[in-house]
């Protein structure tokens, strides 16, 4: 943890001072990304100490053959890697002929990097002395455009301090880049062509085996004194690489800057032979706009997003940039146009972990995206799934299953297992239940029920179908079990009737029955068209539910709770508190043998089942729970605070709740886990999200109406968020003693505000 | 499994027809080795079919960096891998400057290969006729010399057939070899010098990392119809490899012979720093010998070898090779000599599997070579384990573990751990067990307590407190229990409470007292120096027993079993004869999940415990244990039927017993898994030996007089072995009906015989 890194502030991420330990943090932490693609916040000038090099595509992977000490049938061949992509931000300078390079130079001082989140905007600003004695002041600022989002922009100035120079830029593409995380060394990309025309270069590259072609370009514009001057661009090229040069004699104390833009165009947005046409067209489009005007879009952009979407808190800085920070990075990573993407675990800030979805998306990033935009973005999430249901029923194939069951995969790229670890691979099933639980979720939010006839049911009935056949009848216990499983806590691997498993498969199945039931009642056509295609018989459907009415759940009498799974009390029951802190984190200091038998919890396990069916439980029973296994939980998953911290509030423990908060919201700004510099935490970003909205402020969906139940830590002043519900934006301000709505438009709402209805009036501030 | 490509007979293993694709299994079978070193069966010829290629110095391995998926705390960052070493059998032959290969001449013939057990050698013969139209006849004949170690011999014969022939023999070293098995395809061999003396060749070369030096060597002799002719050889060598070329003009029907000589000398034996004279030495030596007076020799060493250790079979040649095979194996691979060797599960004829020592050594190899050598063979086995102490307490440190815990590896080649599956390496720790069980049967068997006091008694102590700090005290049952295990039976990972692991540490656990007092009255000495250097204390050994009064074992009143873990009832209790014979072997059809929840048995578990602990038990609980577990054992490691057959002659079951026993005896001649190319599954041929010793003869050590229960067979006429018990070896001849009993030297001996007490005098058949 380092909490003196980063500065606070409201609205940017603020570094000062050079220290090379740091720049691979930072890299991550500065990074930036417009959904359609991100970057490391890498230098544009050469840098020869320790960087991790990445920029990123969305939807452009790698299936990297898959590497193990001991294979197990069913393992996956391939899998899905983050790829880095061809780097188009390189700029190198040099000086009167020498290279500047922060890791060699004499000196660097007054160094800064803002990332401004407000407006969506990189910037870095040094002086450095080099070598052969000329001092230089550098400020550079760049942004990937949310309007063109094929185009980043660089504007990159060089100020002689001490004397006149000859300055060089040499703006460049190079494709041959390598991916940090990789299996085998493999290489990624072909390279089918490198173009330069005039002012402008091109490479056209396509990826090995998957086959994305992309192309990737540049042009550059250049000014002394803000004034645009002409200079021949010397054009060189390699088989992977087209760079231009342009040469200058700059007087001391003159600004002589580059704009430089460039970017990447793919074929699923384009014809795949005409990709130099697409990509001229979008670098034509943006030089002509220029960087100012482009980056007056940006800020307008951001605004629009910050509206709805922007958490405030007042009295309480760091926690102001910490959610700001997450809000920020869940939008660079995804904006919901796509069915095809998702939100990968490190967004557009690393590669670490293979594909880009887990069960993350469903069970944490879909409250965020249906509360802060329209709801055809968590739609698209959905479809995401419904698109993988033939993939998700071959994996579960695989896997000996029949019948149309589907498990879908651990993590996944285009619906492929991208996982080798057999304990999650085949046995953390439970992410099956997540994927039918956001479609129920979907619902409830957004009252939007048509979809599921159209796609959700299908995926409900494949879901279903895998639970009927993963269980197994205990003549011993004389019910259905369970056997076999990794729950959420990954910290159990292969138990028995994990509680929560067990109970989201009983779930899942009543819920496939029941939406059998209404769209054989309500969308005819559609369960003709369902029933034909997955040839469901009522002798099956009753056969689900004698599992569903005659499932297994561990329990104690004594402890009068749900075991976490069978055996959970044979444990050496030491709680945390209790525990040496020594042995902390207990993942880098124990052997995986001595954690599993121990009996810590890695996230919510049981208590995720009680957030995510809260209104099957009494606030009692959650408090027993929470204090029967929050004691053994060590939260070493950036997913466990969040959950915690919204049962903490409910259960008004509010220093708790407050303590779970700052965990989650400032994880990756203090680098809680000493690991930033390999990526950011994305998805967990919107439990933080959750912790404010469905923690303190209470926030639940209760028969169709928004209710919330707002409570503030003492720490704050107050804060306010905004939700769309129901395409009606309601603005909630928690002050300490009371509570302001408000809501957008000109329909009034009615809300339940610890249970009280009340009708919110547009344009009148409502107190509660 | 191929019944019909190895022909039966009673000493040999005989191949006829050449078949490329057979090539790689046969490599296998008719492997060679003295203990010292060992070869698959690859041609000296060249071949540019499909081959594997593999030569083995005993106890010399590389430090393999490990590959896993997902890296765990604990994994070994290295480990130890069979080594395939300079290749010094490598004849190559010219014909007319045609280069001959099996797979490219136009037609090979009369193609046949004989490893003649009985002599101990390989012989190869066959006729070809090459692309340049010339036919000849080849023959030959290779060993590895038991009594000269370092030297193997080769005999290699051509005859022109169809015309007179330009012949030249080019014999080769050749350093520049790789592994089969790799992790990263590393180099792991330096060649340091290569050297030619006039007739003689010689390489030296020493492992990366490791560095073990060694020297390869070889020099040839030449005749011309038995006549020996000295031509000049023409030497040449490249970085790596050397060579010499011996041309000679070969009328049609005169056969061109050569003799050579090869082999390594190592650093284990002589002065890193004079290895050429060493192996200068020894070719000097076995070149004086000739090729016909070692081969003398080598009959006379085999003699001696199968004197005690052979097993007849009267009545069925296929059972009587499959022994002998088996036996024959063994002594290949390790003739107890050197404590720092040890017996490989694949032995000198593949590579798969790291390492060289599991826990097959303590439970299934100790008791035959106990029996068929001298009892200083099994004490050198027991000392390697010593000589591991302090690895082994290291590893467990690494785990957690304290105070002098010792955790043996899975596998080993120098006492570090050669394994990277968590619930393996971490988990499948009753391998302890068998360690500390090793050292209670050779004292069983032979009497010699010297061993405990000498060394034993420290291993006991560490394995006693390893047990005692894995166990941890459930508050629920009130009982010690051991969470995450993985017993003999691989096919469940993690589980709790597995049976044979609890009985066999609470075992451990009281021998270790027991024997701490015996050493205390008996041998104080030994005691004060070991109780000095473990610190033991009074308090320390009533926890111990603590814990071993107070284990807990699964129990099923229903069934009246002990379960094999916790939780086993829960399973769907389909029998192994109701399973789809689709879906066997299931390690191959099911993903590894579907096996884990399974009931299926890999092999003898909760049985193997009633194996080692039979006195512990009725026959009756047996019979009903055994009726409970095997009917769901798959028996899909080769080291099931053998305790299987064991434990059904115990029950009078001799047809399933027989089964059991055809199983295991052919496994590779039969090519049962369809792996045999691999290499052979030399650990379990000692089970082999142990289904007809224990198993049919139902030999037991009772209160020290070795008892015999003798059934046959209904197929056999008769069998017959030898046991050396306590120096006297007695030789048992079981026939339909009667048993004779003989004993050699001049001492009588008591045995039992289905519990009478027998007097068997020397030179004197006894009936029983």
């Amino acid at each position: 943890m380092n909490q003196d890194y980063i500065q606070p502030n409201a609205w940017s991420i603020l570094e000062e001072g050079f220290n090379a330990e740091r720049v691979k943090s930072s890299e991550s932490l500065f990074s930036i990304g417009n959904g359609a693609m991100g970057q490391r916040a890498n230098f544009e000038e050469k840098y020869t100490g320790p960087t991790f090099q990445g920029s990123y595509i969305a939807g452009v992977y790698y299936p990297d053959k898959t590497r193990v000490g001991w294979w197990k049938n069913g393992y996956p061949e391939y899998f899905a890697k983050v790829l880095n992509a061809p780097n188009w931000i390189g700029i190198n300078v040099k000086i009167n002929d020498e290279e500047l390079d922060l890791h060699i130079c004499k000196s660097v001082s007054k160094f800064k990097r803002e990332l401004n989140m407000q407006e969506g905007w990189l910037a870095r600003s040094f002086e450095a002395e080099l070598q052969n004695g000329i001092k230089i002041k550098v400020d550079t600022k760049r942004f990937l455009s949310l309007e063109l989002d094929e185009v980043g922009v660089i504007n990159y100035n060089v100020t002689p301090l001490n004397s006149d120079a000859k300055i060089t830029y040499t703006p460049y593409l190079d494709a041959s880049i390598t991916n940090e995380d990789t299996n085998w060394d493999d290489q990624f990309w072909d390279v089918l062509n490198v173009t330069q025309n005039n002012q402008q270069s091109f490479i056209e590259a396509k990826t090995m085996k998957t086959e994305f072609h992309t192309c990737t370009f540049m042009q550059s514009r250049l000014f002394i004194n803000q004034e645009e001057i002409l200079i021949d661009c010397d054009n060189e090229k390699t088989e992977k690489t087209a760079l231009c040069n342009y040469q200058q004699q700059v007087k001391k104390n003159e600004t002589y800057t580059i704009h430089k833009f460039g970017g990447y165009v793919v074929d699923r947005n384009h014809d795949k032979n005409a990709l130099v046409a697409a990509a001229k067209e979008a670098l034509d489009k943006a030089v002509s706009f220029g960087f100012d005007a482009m980056l007056e879009t940006q800020k307008n952009s951001w605004a629009q997003i910050w509206h709805t979407s922007d958490i405030t808190i007042e009295g309480d800085v760091k926690a102001q940039q910490g959610i700001r920070f997450n809000i920020f990075q869940l939008n660079q990573t995804y904006l919901g146009t796509d069915a095809s993407l998702n939100i990968g675990p490190k967004g557009f800030t690393g590669e670490k972990y293979g594909g880009s979805t887990y069960w993350d998306t469903e069970a944490y990033c879909i409250p965020f995206y249906m509360a802060t935009k329209d709801q055809s973005v968590a739609r698209t999430l959905l479809e995401y799934r419904y698109n993988h249901l033939d993939k998700a029923i071959e994996n579960a194939e695989k896997l000996g299953f029949t019948n149309g069951a589907a498990l879908y995969p651990m993590v996944t790229m285009n619906g492929e297992e991208c996982h080798n670890e057999w304990e999650i691979t085949f046995e953390e099933i439970h992410r099956n239940g997540a994927i039918a639980f956001a479609i129920y979720n979907y619902f409830r939010y957004t009252n939007d029920y048509s979809y599921i006839p159209e796609k959700g049911l299908e995926v409900l009935i494949g879901i279903a179908r895998f639970w009927h056949q993963r269980v197994n009848f205990s003549m011993d216990k004389r019910k259905f079990v369970m056997l076999g499983v990794t729950g959420p806590n990954e910290y159990e691997n292969n138990v028995n009737n994990n509680w929560y498993t067990n109970y989201i498969a009983k779930w899942c199945i009543e819920y496939a029955l029941e939406n059998i039931e209404t769209v054989k009642i309500d969308h005819i056509s559609d369960y003709i068209r369902i029933k034909e295609k997955t040839n469901f018989t009522d002798e099956e459907l009753s056969s689900w539910k004698n599992v569903s009415d005659n499932m297994y759940f561990p329990h104690s009498e004594k402890h009068n709770v749900f075991l976490q799974q069978d055996g959970f009390l044979d444990k050496e029951l030491i709680t945390v508190e209790d525990l040496d802190k020594s042995q902390r984190p207990i993942n880098q200091k124990w052997s995986w043998d001595r954690i599993l038998r121990s009996p810590y919890i890695k996230q919510a396990d049981t208590l995720q089942g009680f957030y995510m069916f809260e209104d099957h439980f009494s606030t009692e029973e959650l408090e027993r729970h929470f204090d029967f296994y929050e004691p053994f939980t060590v939260h070493e998953s950036s997913l466990s605070p969040c959950v915690h911290s919204i049962q903490a509030a409910k259960l008004d423990r509010m220093d708790q709740a407050y303590t779970f908060y700052l965990r989650t919201s400032r994880l990756d700004l203090d680098d809680y886990n000493h690991e930033v510099e390999e990526g950011l935490h994305i998805t967990s970003m919107a439990g933080t999200w959750m912790s404010i909205v469905e923690g303190f402020a209470g926030m639940r969906v209760v028969e169709n109406t928004l209710s919330f139940a707002p409570k503030i830590p003492k720490q704050w002043k107050s804060f306010s968020f905004k939700v769309n519900f129901r395409n009606q934006v309601i603005k909630v301000n928690v002050q300490q003693g009371e509570t302001y709505f408000e809501v957008e438009g000109n329909q009034e709402i009615k809300i339940l505000v610890n249970g009280d209805l009340k009708t919110i009036s547009p344009n009148s501030l409502k107190t509660a």
